[in-house]
């Protein structure tokens, strides 16, 4: 029961002593969530609203389901923003259905992760590397900082989700902007760079929300064109099933798709930060998956969109030491509260006020300094993400993943299919066998031997590779060559093309009367050695735990011992 | 020069003595070729003569820039039939420009092979691993044998290359069978099998060819309804530029890229082959494709469709030990001739005796051995080949390449990103570390120290695996675990998310008072250590260049040695 339900291992142990911090927690959240809410549904493409329903029953959900007290789930930027350029780049999704499609979304990520989930698939969210991730978080934060320029200026320009269609559309209508929009806009920015360097504890975007309210009420700047939020719905959402029809869902799973591996990866990497953080949390990721699918599910039946863990709001819960989930909980309910009796409150909140709120909390997800590590360090990698940012910029958001998971396993591919191979001498006055190029004048070459190791797992994308290197150091050594070592240590697999190659290569070595030994084999490629035929050309003897042994082998063949054998040719006859 | 035209090389040392056999080798694979080109050009779906023009120019052009002797260029059935199924898949490709179709094919297969000649791109070819090459040529070849069932039967039965339609197509016609056409291949069949059998020597083929030719005019069989080759046009096909318009171009892209990469796959394949008997020559992979793309290109223009090497021609060169490349040119000439006065010769050849020709050449083709030994001993590699066939034959040629090509990428990758992990210790009376799993009570297990060895590169592929697999182990260690020895030889690699996970456990581990060691690290991979920050989490003397010098360390941290250092922390700070 506990696995399937979480929050029956925190209700049984609650204390009213924790009431306060969760409360408090709770509280904060809410405050940093209302306004936040209603900016990300601008981004979105929704009415501001709809944040709200998003900040409601989702996290109703996630109380019950979540196994992280520390996770602060609902809308986010760069999901609303996935939102947004999926659903304009789909024809047949028109500003009537909009909204509708955007819930239907929540329905179909929800469904996603809960199956993932439950099949235990959450280790597909490994394939996004470091690199893919750093250049689409960069990238997407470009373009949801541009995207709001629309906001800060005041006028009306055409939306899109690359960066040369943004600029392109904002410098054909920057002449007309609006003063009181841009100065409110730019004012609330200054003003929350200040009051956070002045002191972090303090509820600037709060602050913000009210000044900019007040304001706009006391000098009566709707007059002036300032562009407000208006009437927000007043109530809370209707329950209803999405259109759950095949015709409306068909275009929509590549987006859904994309989401929930977006979604639960963010969920994942703050949960394991804050983890690494607390050093005692079990986050369990695909129970984590069950929570986000169920959350978004529940959430899209209510009206909510898509949402996941924010970054903000989990740091504020983690430093308020929220105890338990039920901080969740509150949150949720105060949300509950605003949605039946505040909304008339924000209806002269500045939209350049929310754009000011959104710049500033996407602004830190830039991160030039790995990039710049990278480029220092990983050219192959900076390449990573340097596709990835440009493609997220210049082409979509999507595509910038999709890419980016493409060239990072083509590196890997790449990488394996043209691996690193060194020549090892004994080091002077060492037992150690080591890379000749490294050590110099210091490596003792001898002209009878020749020992290889190669360092990758050998398979049919670099077995032709291997062939070539060595025959072609075979050749460089010339007649007094007697015997080739393979440093087996760092080959953690043969498949059944390297296999063959192998078989082929000792039989040419044989005829031209050179010897093969293979030293360092770990246990799983004995076991191939064996199972593939290659021990039947091999004399069982060419086996070796250690280089040095295979050295002294070679120089006298009386000298291997029993135990020797014993380790070098241990093999596992059950399989595995 | 010698690089451009290695006939330079050929003909500069050539003897008169090497006439006799060249000559011989020369006639007996026109000798086969003609009646195989006359068959093959069916598959194709071309008339016959056109297998006689693909028999000529490509050779006469490969004979001055091939490097290997021993290669039998010309039509063949593999790639005749991937002409077929890809023309036919084609909606603009009707029965009016099919001809045209299948001759602008042959010079954009030849385009795309000396473009990756010149780029030296021949290692592309390494992607088709063994389990795939198997897969598809076997369920190619089924394909092919079922295709010829047609002529065999002597009945109208509609093309296809998925074997449902095919058995289909044929259960729907075969009560319709002509009983001589069926008399006649049945009779070839067997007859060659015996003829095979009796004396591999007997120019089976021609024997065929001939008794067909024969009875059917003798006995007059046209009249009871046996479909014949008919009138072949005499003469040499005409010199033409094909159609390079881009639309006629466009849809044929994909199929000319798999056929030059199937076609050069199989020209290396068959040269390797003879060369591994051969021992002296040496096939220059970048090189061969740049004589097969010039064959393709230049056959084109005379009406050639698509050729690469032939397993059973290049045989024959092979055992008839021609000298050089004059062989090739023998077989061309006497192609020629062919055409200019021999073609009414094949005028009643029945069709029905092509299909048997067909059927027993491509028989050879399907290796059942190879797939029994992977399901034994490589359940997964088994599985590529499984569906490459199952896709070859069900859906499509290309398709099954591509999915089997994609499917070992995907193996290759899942297999690193789910690696083999061990925990070792020493093994009783040796000085060896060894996986405790295969050393059972052998292995000294001690509780204050953890010795693991990760059998695969670090990457963002594995990086989390790696950090909860640790983890679990220290968890199942308990309280008097004092050190973590990572045995890092088979490491070959860590990438910067891998880098960072590692980063990240060091200090964890440094929290929970637990040292951490790293012995045998490569040399690459001490280079990603110092570079990528780890090292200065880690101390130095925590760096060590065996597992057992880690434990003497860690028993007693005055025993490490300036050798030790010295060769445990060398590394390249000139880059690579």
């Amino acid at each position: 029961m506990l696995n399937i339900f979480p929050f029956i291992g925190w209700l049984r142990t609650y204390k009213w002593s924790f009431l306060p911090k969760d409360f408090m927690a709770g509280l904060t959240v809410a405050i940093v969530l209302i306004p936040q809410g209603l900016a990300y549904a601008l981004i979105a493409g929704l009415p501001a609203v709809y944040g709200l329903y998003a900040s409601m029953v989702p996290l109703l959900i996630y109380t019950f389901f979540g196994t992280s007290r520390s996770l602060g789930v609902g809308p986010v930027a760069m999901d609303s923003l996935l939102v947004a350029a999926g659903l304009g780049a789909i024809a047949s999704v028109g500003p009537e259905n909009y909204i509708a499609m955007a819930v239907l979304l929540a329905f179909m990520v929800g469904f996603i992760q809960l199956f993932l989930g439950l099949l235990r698939m959450g280790f597909l969210v490994n394939f996004l590397s470091k690199p893919v991730i750093s250049g689409f978080t960069s990238g997407a934060a470009l373009i949801i900082m541009l995207s709001q320029l629309k906001y800060l200026l005041g006028t009306d320009i055409e939306g899109s989700s690359q960066l040369h269609n943004i600029i392109w559309n904002t410098i054909l209508k920057a002449g007309e902007f609006n003063p009181y929009d841009l100065g409110i806009g730019l004012s609330g920015i200054l003003l929350m760079i200040a009051l956070r360097k002045w002191n972090k504890k303090l509820p600037y975007i709060l602050l913000v929300v009210i000044i900019g309210i007040v304001s706009v009420y006391f000098f009566q700047w709707v007059d002036k064109g300032v562009d407000i939020v208006g009437e927000i719905p007043k109530g809370l959402p209707v329950a209803a099933i999405p259109d759950l029809s095949w015709k409306s869902m068909m275009p929509l799973w590549p987006i859904a798709f994309t989401l929930s591996l977006v979604g639960y990866l963010e969920t994942i990497s703050i949960g394991k930060g804050i983890e690494d953080k607390m050093n005692n949390d079990q986050l369990d990721a695909n129970r984590e998956l069950v929570a986000l699918g169920l959350s978004n599910m529940t959430g899209s039946i209510f009206q909510s969109y898509p949402v996941t863990a924010s970054f903000s709001r989990s740091a504020i819960y983690h430093e308020a030491k929220s105890k338990t989930n039920l901080a969740t909980l509150i949150t949720a309910l105060i949300v509950l509260l605003t949605l039946l009796f505040l909304t008339p409150l924000f209806y002269y909140l500045p939209k350049a006020a929310l754009a000011a709120i959104i710049m500033v909390s996407v602004y830190n997800l830039i991160d030039v300094k790995y990039a710049l590590v990278l480029w220092k360090y990983r050219k192959d990698e900076f390449l990573v993400l340097l596709s990835t940012f440009a493609i997220t910029l210049f082409v979509g958001i999507m595509e910038g993943i999709l890419v980016g998971v493409l060239i990072s396993l083509l590196l890997m591919v790449y990488r394996t299919s043209n691996p690193h191979l060194a020549v090892l001498a004994n080091i002077k006055g060492t037992p150690y066998y080591r890379n000749i190029k490294r050590f110099g004048s210091d490596a003792l070459v001898r002209k009878d031997l020749l020992i290889i190791r190669f360092d990758a797992q050998l398979y049919f994308g670099n077995s032709s590779f291997f062939k070539s290197r060595l025959l072609e150091l075979i050749d460089g050594k010339g007649p007094e060559l007697k015997a080739v070592i393979l440093n087996a240590e760092a080959i953690n697999y043969i498949d059944s093309s390297a296999a063959h190659m192998l078989r082929n290569l000792l039989e040419m070595l044989y005829q031209k009367g050179i010897q093969f030994y293979i030293a360092g084999a770990i246990g799983p490629t004995r076991d191939i050695l064996f199972s593939s035929g290659i021990m039947e050309l091999l004399p069982k003897e060419c086996l070796f735990v250690e280089t040095r042994e295979a050295v002294l082998f070679f120089d006298d063949p009386a000298k291997k011992s029993q135990l020797q054998n014993k380790v070098a040719l241990q093999r596992n006859t059950l399989g595995n």
